[in-house]
């Protein structure tokens, strides 16, 4: 491998050998971790700063973050939910009003302590999630049953210090839409975590092609003041678990700490019931160490930013360009992101150029197609390369689009599915939880089992999921302790 | 006027007071000042939070900005910029790699000095705004002049500690947009600088009907670390000027302070040329401050989240509701932004809040309307009312819609010019700025000169305007020291 400052003083001089710079990352199977720093660096998601634990976004990762954005700010404003904005800094005073809240947050919190004229009297904590400050907003807005509900979101940066961070899967600051609902009645809340919960489920599996488990967390997991925590995980190619998304029941333990209160239907005054709910930059980390390969990034076509890209061979030639563009124009015209690389870097760069983005789709031409009248399309999925007529490429294209967001989607199920094991045995699910994925196991669903588990073996509870509520547990006992098994857990080692 | 403890009250208990609770607000000549802030408060834009200088902007303050954002983003992605995000923190030794740049913000930084777990080693600051963040990347992705130009932007928040703050107006948290790029030459730079002012002044004049002076700042005035800074002002309804936005020419300050070099097309290592550029919620100040009247806000309708309201009278009656919403339907089929307002209030006090949110177009309807087959249009702006048959209605109202916001521009550009005087003498000069609005005086360029006036009249030079650059100031002395004029000033007292 040629050292990088190597390659810096080639590519300041012409560039030529930028296929071997861009080569030049880790192989999966070789240092997941190494592979996954190499991907996010070299298919320019994102790069350090000089702020520890902090990332620059660059603009692909930025343009992601964008799509999902998108994507769930159009279905909350359709569902009857309100962007709002909340400040950044928290009154300590204020963020010790629900005791089990801050106790869950005081490690990773940040403290201004002073500004550049004086000290403060009280100090300044720096979000690390909002519901303090909903909750004072909502006491103030909030009066009578009139009022409710309210369904506020923003989307902001919040800050928790971190020990080991890692590019957008564990930052001390990271990019966030959190929720926070009041409602009349605990059913009402309910039924809106689960309604969120079933949109990042949509984010996940029909945006981003990453198949979820559905369930609940343990107590020992719950989010900080929570009466239920929601969740939807996922495995890595790894073999790592990934929480990505969380929705929380909060029932009224924030409105009866900060007297959010109304006068109900009967004229009485009562706590209202609470939500909130949020999802974070980490899906980009979980994009990535999901799809894709020893190649670099490989992009869902729906998230994609750039879906196809064009690379025309020996472009100096005569209307090679001009052929180009003229696809372009038909790809853009159907509401295809189609982009041509018309740089002055050799064909062969551009493709390597365009895998490590992980563009779904790459479209080569040149003299010899155009004679023939096709093009010759490239899947990133597969690397399956088409001759395609000219005459209804755009068809093809929209068709292989969604075929290219299926087959990542299939693929990442079953390895999902391959590495979920469920048993009932307390040696082959240490020896699972040691090969990577989940082990699903009968619990007694008490706290010091599963803090044993965690000292035996780093894997935590993942979730109850959903689809093992209804299974029958009669006579069934915990692996780990002997006691009756209460519940199905999904265990795993996480991110 | 009723205490607002006994409105609440009403309120909890029924609601039927309510019209007196938003007639609550403070006439716009009597008080300007609590004028706003019963604006701001009762048209529900931003109320305060526990902490000191920070609001909480609430959904009809955020889907302005939301406006705002849509408007310019678009236009930044159709001319080749990309977002990006920087981290919030900056530590304090980069911070001080531009000197000029860290002592114009020095008084103003939120300083984190310890975490939940310990002291820092070193203070990190909340960013200000992001040049050094900025420059610490361009280093490290910039090599060659392939690499440029580099046209970067984000949406992110910023702190400065304010002495005095005003919700929107002055804030110490407050949302921006901030653009920051590299380019090979000084001219590029400085063609960038001016298509984003045009840019501004397009928000601005089309987007929020507020007339703006084009111009460039004082030495003084200018951007801590900027070769050139460039401005938009324009004033409130009480005389008083206000920045609106601004654009730097950072010419090689930061790059050489930072080391942003490119090897440029003769083979010479050479510092980049940037620019930065900013608006804020701010804006929404302004909106407020420029539009509104002793009935509430009064939003241009090419912002307003809301265009039409849909009041039914007698909405008990039957078919008026559902005339109500075939109105609804029809208009929002036109793409013609509309809410019918179906709750259990009274008519009289749907009007009054109409007019507080400043809804630009009202429409009532009730029985003999129906019989008629017409509607009542009300316009905001100038309290009109005008029977409209059912049918042509859309079209009615679109015009009706453009008209409005071209007027209330108009006004807004009637009275800046009013309110602006152009003066050789310094008597004039100073009951001018005592008055309100712009002095324009022909000035000696000297700081010292600039600083007299300030401490005399405290006002400040808001900017040389362009259209004053060519005026011919030969022979001219400026009135405040007897020395030969350079240039023209705008001199107001601003916000």
């Amino acid at each position: 491998m040629v050292p990088i400052e190597v390659m810096l003083f080639l590519y300041k001089k012409g560039g030529k050998k930028m296929k071997d710079f861009v080569k030049a990352i880790t192989k999966r199977e070789e240092d997941f971790a190494q592979w996954y720093t190499d991907v996010v660096l070299k298919a320019e998601l994102a790069s350090y700063s000089s702020v520890k634990g902090c990332m620059v976004i660059r603009p692909t990762g930025y343009a992601l973050w964008e799509g999902i954005q998108q994507y769930i700010d159009r279905h909350l404003k359709a569902t009857g939910h309100e962007n709002v904005y909340m400040p950044l800094l928290i009154p300590e005073g204020k963020l010790k009003q629900e005791a089990e809240h801050v106790e869950g947050f005081a490690p990773e919190l940040a403290w201004i302590t002073e500004t550049g004229e004086e000290k403060l009297a009280e100090r300044l904590a720096i979000r690390p999630t909002s519901e303090v400050l909903f909750a004072e907003h909502f006491k103030e807005i909030i009066h009578s049953h009139r009022d409710l509900p309210k369904r506020y979101n923003q989307w902001a940066n919040v800050v928790r210090l971190e020990k080991n961070t890692r590019p957008f899967l564990r930052t001390t600051e990271f990019l966030w839409q959190e929720g926070h609902t009041c409602h009349e009645t605990h059913e009402e809340a309910q039924e809106e975590v689960m309604a969120i919960l079933d949109l990042y489920t949509a984010v996940c599996e029909e945006l981003l092609a990453i198949p979820v488990v559905k369930g609940r967390k343990t107590a020992r997991e719950r989010f900080a003041g929570a009466r239920e925590t929601y969740t939807l995980e996922t495995l890595m190619y790894d073999g790592k678990a990934l929480q990505i998304a969380t929705s929380h029941d909060l029932g009224d333990v924030f409105s009866s700490a900060f007297g959010i209160e109304f006068t109900n239907r009967e004229g009485i005054d009562t706590p209202v019931y609470q939500s909130s709910w949020g999802i974070t930059t980490r899906t980009i980390g979980a994009l990535i160490m999901v799809h894709g390969d020893d190649r670099g990034l490989m992009l869902p076509p729906r998230i994609a930013p750039i879906q196809v890209i064009i690379v025309p061979i020996a472009q100096h030639k005569e209307g090679v360009i001009a052929a180009g563009e003229s696809i372009l124009a038909r790809l853009q015209e159907k509401g295809i992101r189609t982009k041509i690389d018309l740089s002055d870097k050799q064909p062969g760069w551009k493709f390597n150029e365009s895998e490590m983005k992980g563009i779904p789709i790459r479209i080569e031409m040149g003299p010899r197609d155009m004679e023939a009248g096709q093009v010759i399309v490239v899947r990133r999925d597969t690397g399956e390369k088409t001759a395609v007529a000219m005459e209804g490429l755009e068809a093809y294209v929209t068709e292989l689009l969604e075929t290219i967001q299926r087959n990542l989607f299939e693929q990442a199920k079953s390895r999902n599915e391959a590495n979920t094991l469920y048993t009932e045995s307390a040696e082959e699910f240490t020896r699972k939880i040691k090969a990577g994925g989940f082990a699903v196991t009968p619990h007694c669903g008490e706290e010091s089992c599963e803090e044993a588990i965690k000292t035996e073996t780093t894997a935590t509870a993942r979730c109850m999921a959903f689809t093992d509520e209804e299974k029958d547990l009669t006579g069934k006992t915990c692996p780990h302790c002997g006691k009756p098994a209460v519940s199905l857990i999904h265990f795993a080692r996480a991110y």
